[in-house]
């Protein structure tokens, strides 16, 4: 009733958009590409963060803050970084405006021209690998454990809410140590992190691996990811964490005197995840009703509606509901009691499905007769009638049973959409009537992987890092195969 | 011993860029005028924001996130604003970089040029209000209570860590609400915030006031002020929350229905305050041994240093620490055991005195035998000799002791540097050799202030809010003056 939301199997793209948009997630703002994140998503992406952080910090991982801006030059030194990011760049090169003398307005003032442009940063490996060479001399300097919360902006040309924007907010942590061995580590450690995040937090199941050299991070050694599936069989990246052997290190000159006093270059990663996650977790769990959250990231966890003539009534509920939301608030659950006598309680339980609210809570003057609550569960739809003395007790499973719910929901989805093919035929059949994940074997070689690019969009999303070895053929080429890749269609 | 930190008496802007250094707080970087704010630094910063954005929640405020960048044409909407900001701009210009032809390196790429130039935000106003005028229609929209944290660049010429850096973070609230009174209000509101989480976190005293006309935001109708006091008699700024009237509303046509169903321009307020707070908190405590910092924003509460020669003497040290550690941390109290045996317990003494850590346990053979802690307090370098059964209740005292004694020092320090003058020559006989907060008489006008400015550098930092109405004579002009207001000379 009144959401006027399109359904996903109408237009799955356009059922997200204005999803986004209706549940005051986001919107787009008068900059291209850049979104304004409203206060009720922000709150979703705060919740994100408090986690992310605290996972971060319990692993010993410290906040720093660094420039927004790098030099143009330091985006030179290391060669496949620039090659990466220098076409979407941000450019600052004025540092002044001025009014114009034909009266015509403001404009650049050409004499506040900067000697070295600034690059906005789309990344800021260059800027604070500059910095650590300043920090880092001895092995008693190693592991550098560091982690930002930033802005950042690529100059994408198509972009989406979430998915892709010119800015969007992250956080890229970047590590340094004194071996090989140790950043490996590091790079697998953020990986596990991510991956209990997805699918603890967000309930969001992910497949974690590598991946392939066309796909890798410019300027890493390797890059772990974990991947999600969409509802449309789309594959969503979620989260990288890249291992950087000494690249940065030799480009930024960056040294340490090991436990013999033999100077050596520091081995590094660097790992990120970013507002993005906001659109897997939408794209995840939300059904034609709205947006689904799982309780642990819901701003509001339990909302509770009156259903009254007249403010005698309603006081009367009060009473009732007041001493309910005390009792939730002090186990920590998020209670919302929508006392709004500006809006009627059909419009409340659309906008609060429409927001996802995981449990909600209706009371009239019968359940106020009867000692009882309604009780509507937002992932099924389902409603029971619930004792007063029993409703706290009932809320409580239920945050645990729909986070559990949701998760084996999109777990099922993404398991029957992991599909085995032996041949390119296969493959093509299943791209185009299911979708998902095509596990297949693959001869390792670019040329091979770009074919399949061009001739079907489907990327290599991973080699999965509990991926069986077995003997196999390309299904393109033929050539010997050890074990299987993940390709998909992805965001 | 060791610290090589100048003193405040021989050159106190010296002493403050060495110990914001020394100390791991910030750093300048290889771009003109941005900081890096280092771990140490950071986690201060951290808890400064915790605090804050609580207080903001509490008085119902929500975050969200608006776009880094603003269209030219967005700045110069509202008249005074442009005029404040446009000569301190950042301008991105182009979107893309590419190798140059003649293989000298990267260029910019003159084909991709923006159509309209885009402005790294000084401040979000207008970005803000070109969103608002989508989500305020009416008076239920109202009031719309919102902050945001973020980074945003003013393109300084002469800038100092913390103090004054091209780029900054930030709070920018920014409110809309029904009525002129209720705007005023919130300002307020946000005002008393401000000098509630200087003086009771923060430990720094601060007077409320309003600015002068010449003083205010540009694009404010009022713009209210704390202001605290720096060792060196120096006044500094430390957040500012303005009342904008309805400036914004009409340069961006944001209008609500009332109730009555008449359009009206909507009222708005908006209010600060950046890492600026970290100088101030640095510049007010701190010694010629290093930071003192209050044990609320501290990172480290409690060190524990252990004394000993050898492993078998540590592990027995350990046996009576580790559970003291569990106890504090139990409690809410942030503790380090630094066992690290690449350093000697004097290196580290040395070490956190610099960093200001409130409290440190030392704890060596005849301590253990003893049964004591020797305890050291930053604030007065004083030690105690403590039984191990009443080292608990002792730190909780101190950690409280601490944070009203470095208040209070700061405060009779400030009240004694406020000096009422009733001539010109008494003026400047004060500025020049006692510095501080001058009470003086003023006849109003622009003219008198500017001029004063001029001969002395002095600003007029605030008319306080608490000041009597009292007869008296300018100070310049002998005209008639019904309050006094306070001048300086200010970061």
């Amino acid at each position: 009733m009144g959401k006027n939301l399109t359904k996903r199997s109408e237009d799955y793209s356009k059922w997200y958009n204005e999803l986004v948009v209706k549940a005051d997630m986001a919107e787009n703002s008068g900059v291209r590409g850049c979104m304004v994140i409203k206060p009720y998503g922000f709150a979703i992406w705060e919740k994100m963060q408090a986690q992310l952080d605290k996972m971060f910090k319990e692993t010993g991982h410290e906040n720093a803050y660094f420039p927004l801006f790098i030099p143009k030059s330091y985006l030179s030194k290391e060669a496949s970084h620039v090659e990466g990011f220098a076409k979407e760049c941000a450019v600052v090169t004025h540092y002044r405006l001025k009014n114009a003398e034909d009266g015509s307005g403001i404009i650049v003032d050409e004499d506040a021209k900067l000697e070295e442009e600034l690059i906005v940063r789309p990344t800021s490996e260059t800027i604070i690998w500059d910095t650590y060479r300043k920090w880092i001399q001895s092995y008693r300097d190693l592991p550098l454990l560091i982690n930002q919360w930033a802005n950042v902006v690529r100059w994408e040309m198509r972009t989406r809410l979430f998915l892709r924007t010119a800015e969007f907010l992250w956080q890229e942590g970047h590590t340094a140590h004194a071996t090989k061995q140790e950043a490996i580590e590091e790079a697998e450690t953020i990986l596990n992190i991510y991956a209990t995040f997805a699918e603890e937090h967000m309930a969001v199941p992910v497949i974690q691996g590598t991946k392939t050299e066309s796909e890798r991070f410019a300027g890493a050694v390797e890059t772990y990811c974990i991947e999600a599936l969409m509802q449309d069989g789309k594959a969503l990246q979620a989260g990288t964490s890249h291992f950087l052997g000494q690249n940065f290190a030799k480009a930024f000159d960056v040294k340490f005197a090991n436990k013999e006093g033999v100077q050596e270059h520091v081995w590094a990663t660097s790992w990120g995840v970013s507002t993005r996650l906001m659109g897997a977790l939408v794209m995840t769990h939300s059904d034609d009703n709205g947006l689904v959250l799982p309780p642990t990231l819901a701003p509001i966890q339990v909302v509770i509606v009156p259903i009254y003539k007249g403010i005698e009534q309603l006081d009367e509920i009060a009473e009732t509901v007041d001493p309910l939301v005390k009792e939730l608030r002090a186990k920590g659950i998020s209670v919302k009691f929508d006392k709004r006598d500006t809006h009627k309680p059909g419009f409340k339980f659309n906008e609060y499905e429409l927001k996802g609210v995981p449990i909600r809570l209706a009371i009239g003057q019968r359940d106020l007769q009867n000692g009882t609550y309604e009780v509507a569960r937002r992932d099924t739809l389902s409603k029971e009638t619930v004792a007063a003395s029993e409703v706290v007790d009932r809320i409580e499973f239920l945050l645990q049973d729909i986070q559990k719910n949701i998760f084996e929901k999109a777990r099922t989805y993404r398991d029957e959409h992991i599909t085995r093919v032996d041949s390119y035929e296969e493959f093509k059949k299943v791209l185009k009537n299911k979708g998902g994940f095509i596990s297949a074997h693959w001869d390792g070689t670019t040329e091979t992987e770009d074919r399949i690019k061009e001739e079907t969009k489907a990327t290599i999303r991973c080699i999965p890092i509990d991926a069986e070895e077995e003997e196999g053929e390309c299904i393109i080429s033929g050539k010997p195969s050890s074990r299987r890749v993940l390709f998909a269609k992805a965001y």
